[in-house]
């Protein structure tokens, strides 16, 4: 507070993603707001210069890493002091840097995502379940989960204790007959939105049916009490 | 691997430190090498424009924080494919990616602290313990550990599954004559040699003598098989 340090030290640093992300999750809407709520499988491919196998040798001993990335899509809407987490009910505001976010300064992001393959044919890429990120998401860094330094079993949540209810999540005779042989597909819409997509300042209104756009489909739904049903599933154009 | 981004997604981010950590220690030899192992008391002072209270309010209903900074004492001499982590013994390569050290791609960093304390009289200061980081170094973001998504207690930790052994730590005579009155830096030098700080491919040298810049003390220590024994202590000039 005093004793302000040298201003080099608060100088900026360039930073150039080293992989991108490849998801299901073409818009930010339906995105889990934690990570590691759903298991959707999403590939970290390295870009060219950070591409070479040698990089991850040894990363195949750890079940999970950590992911630094970059919110991309809110990094040009700012950043706030204060935010109104879904947690919370979306009515009461805390800091930006008690919460995780995307409108904080910088626009890191951080998840911690189970490592299930790495494929080292012609570039790198790495398959993760858990990385709840938008399709294309820039990667700064990948680092082992070390358990002794990183999990924390008796660490207090704030105001984020414990996982949030999932919604129960039904189809109606259309969406369902849309889901013949597409049994992956019908158990990544069910753990979407079964965290319940909805901004939270609408959680109230009963009935307002809602589109999103997810892997290969456009979905259609109305969520009435804890319960989604899916009116709706269409190949995007 | 095929299917290569937009180069947009893929380009440079700059990023702002918002914060400068305080600790007492003043060069890279000595550090710790896994955050959370030594309880040295830090600080993190918010810099210039984010020094507004509002941004950590509520940040005191969490235990933990997560700390993305920069290795900017590394950062000059830039990064490579493959490192020879302390915990295989120096002698071993693994991908720069399997491990945690600062000679990565962007030079970040991430570390779990505990709050102790946040003080918002004339800007902001958070007192964090376990942040086994450089005095000076820039921090871009913090996070609130949030148990539920971060804590995974069974993940497996590779070539570091458990912490390393503790060296024990004793004082020559001149040395203890020093610490006379100075319990708190006493246990700081036992925390932190007991890590050892000596370069892998240096442990197998005996007898050597060995200098360290500590808080506001130049320590001199030696050692032999498990334990370390401090010859002198001296006041930083």
């Amino acid at each position: 507070m005093t004793d302000l340090p040298p201003t080099s030290e608060a100088a900026p640093w360039q930073m150039q993603p080293i992989a991108l992300l490849r998801s299901p999750y073409r818009e930010k809407f339906g995105i889990p707001r934690q990570p590691g709520l759903v298991d959707v499988t999403s590939h970290v491919d390295m870009v060219a210069g950070y591409d070479d196998p040698a990089m991850v040798e040894g990363l195949e001993g750890f079940s999970h890493l950590w992911l630094t990335f970059v919110f991309h899509a809110c990094a040009e809407q700012g950043w706030r002091s204060r935010v109104r987490p879904p947690r919370l009910g979306g009515n009461t505001r805390v800091g930006v840097l008690a919460s995780r976010a995307p409108f904080r300064p910088n626009h890191l992001g951080l998840s911690a995502v189970q490592l299930v393959d790495i494929d080292t044919r012609g570039g790198v890429r790495l398959t993760v379940l858990g990385a709840d990120l938008l399709d294309g998401t820039p990667i700064l860094d990948i680092k082992p989960y070390v358990p002794y330094a990183d999990a924390i079993a008796d660490a207090a949540g704030g105001f984020a204790p414990t996982p949030p209810t999932p919604l129960e999540v039904g189809f109606l005779p259309a969406a369902a007959a849309a889901l013949q042989g597409r049994a992956e597909l019908e158990m990544l819409i069910v753990q979407v939105l079964s965290q319940d997509p909805r901004p939270t300042y609408q959680a109230g209104e009963v009935g307002r049916e809602y589109g999103m756009a997810l892997a290969d489909v456009d979905l259609r739904f109305r969520i009435h009490g804890g319960r989604v049903e899916v009116i709706g599933i269409a190949p995007r154009a």
